[in-house]
């Protein structure tokens, strides 16, 4: 099987409140188009992507809340985008919020599905790391209640897929060094992660100026650091008031930028990933079985910060 | 106690293998001297920083191995260096090869130490990554033979000094995500980093042209990701024929470069570095007692790479 993957960047330009699934879909689908018509065999799509950044309001009606996330996918509203995958060859990585059922108890997920070239589910992701808040905080010019809305993931894993090794995550894990690390420990070579990244941080505004360069750097690093392509896709743009980052990009496993997208709005961009190009740095300066020394990384899994264990409780050395 | 600290980069040109360490020490003093011209509390020194790169020889003669390494510190060579420190009021940060006594066996690490401004040694640290390969490979142009000639350090750690948390690394140690995060695991609030780093990587040439670029980044991630301060400094130029990078600089909080050195020689660079303004990202970003997830972490100390178990047998899933 070819180790090529033509990767297309799906970025998606703001969603409104009153923008319905359906015409987002279109949107989508309009994009996988053009990515077909450029050779893509995936296109890779933002976090959240179906429905306006809702965490930026606090919100206490349960069924206004259901009404951001998804029961099931595919869904009515995002049948096309599956069947036009199907139709064209194109996979495609979705963000979502995902309402799940589990033994009757309602869950609700910030979530991605990786779709492979037959309009086929091959690998679904809940987010690790949800960044934000949990309680209303009316100080801040909006809220971002992703710890609110949403129940954190247990795991990062990969899939199988398009010739090679893929790993999936969504927005905020892209700035923890260990999200990748964790996959390229099972072997990733691509790493796909969606993101919504507003411009104004309320707790930090002072780095505000930086967040397109935080973005790329945290890619860079990943990319180089585990010797695996990584594309970084936001929705960006003005989204009910509030300006969100673009700055969708794709990292080789040298750290280099590959290709971008330059607006805030509806874009893709391509580029041809030869996953065979991981080798290079998985098997020299960067060959784990070689470098590594786990016995001194006990820290990292035993505490989760300065004050606390990884078990919550207060720390003590 | 006030929370700036001058930080002076301290870079060393090449150190042939005819140079005596009084020469190299008289050099180290130098620009301790031009440091403190600048208003210096600091100056960091690169990587086995006292005689030539040696690991690029295979030697066998334990005699010529332990002539480039000391059996204290300081010693007759260096002591004009902490005589100088004490006078001036500048600490100093210095690599050098260390031949320890352990109950009567000798062990060679590459180590490095941590001086306060009064000339007294308050930090020591050996290299957890070693590099390279530990057998002669007649193939490469030139050896890396850090596996053979050290031991590995077990630990990375942090020391009180300078009115602040101070955390040491070494050389290849930069380019693992895992020893910036130890560190910041226990409050590091800057990481100070020396090496040497041959522009030809004989294992992986592809990417010789990106030697600098790989530097930088990984710098810029380890600081931005835990919200520390980060002064790497080189050992460059070219030494016994072998052609090193410089690039020595110094990256705040924010990922930014804030200094740097232009040439591949003897060269300080400085900046006023705030202790205070890592808090914006550790408590904002990258709080880890809010946004970790050590649950999640468990390959990174489990494993150490997608075939071996961290105890080095094989890994079974």
């Amino acid at each position: 099987m070819s180790r090529i993957v033509n990767v297309a960047l799906g970025q998606l330009g703001p969603v409104q409140r009153s923008d319905t699934r359906e015409r987002v879909v279109a949107r989508l689908c309009e994009m996988m188009r053009e990515a077909h018509a450029l050779g893509a065999h995936l296109i890779v799509y933002p976090e959240l992507a179906l429905t306006t950044f809702f965490p930026r309001w606090y919100l206490e009606d349960d069924a206004e809340i259901d009404s951001f996330f998804e029961r099931e996918m595919p869904n009515t509203a995002t049948q096309p985008l599956f069947e036009l995958s199907r139709q064209l060859g194109v996979g495609f990585y979705l963000g979502y919020a995902e309402l799940a059922d589990e033994g009757g108890m309602r869950v609700r997920y910030n979530s991605s599905i990786l779709v492979d070239r037959g309009g086929r589910i091959v690998g679904k992701y809940r987010k690790v790391h949800l960044p934000g808040h949990a309680e209303h905080e009316p100080w801040r010019r909006f809220q971002h209640l992703e710890k609110r809305y949403f129940t954190p993931g247990q795991r990062f894993g990969v899939t199988q897929a398009f010739g090679g090794t893929i790993g999936m995550a969504i927005c905020n894990d892209r700035r923890w060094a260990e999200t990748y690390r964790v996959m390229a420990l099972q072997g990733a070579e691509m790493v796909l992660i969606g993101y919504n990244t507003p411009v104004h941080n309320a707790p930090a505004p002072q780095h505000d100026d930086l967040s397109l360069f935080h973005n790329q750097l945290s890619l860079q690093a990943g990319a180089y650091q585990n010797g695996c392509w990584v594309a970084g896709v936001a929705k960006g743009g003005l989204e009910e008031g509030v300006d969100s980052i673009g700055g969708s990009l794709l990292v080789a496993p040298s750290g280099e930028v590959v290709t971008r997208c330059l607006s805030k709005d509806d874009e893709v961009a391509i580029a041809r990933c030869d996953l065979d190009f991981c080798a290079v740095y998985k098997r020299s300066t960067f060959n784990f079985d070689l470098h590594r020394r786990p016995e001194a990384y006990g820290l990292i899994v035993a505490r989760k910060g300065e004050t606390l264990a990884a078990d919550g409780t207060l720390w003590r050395d």
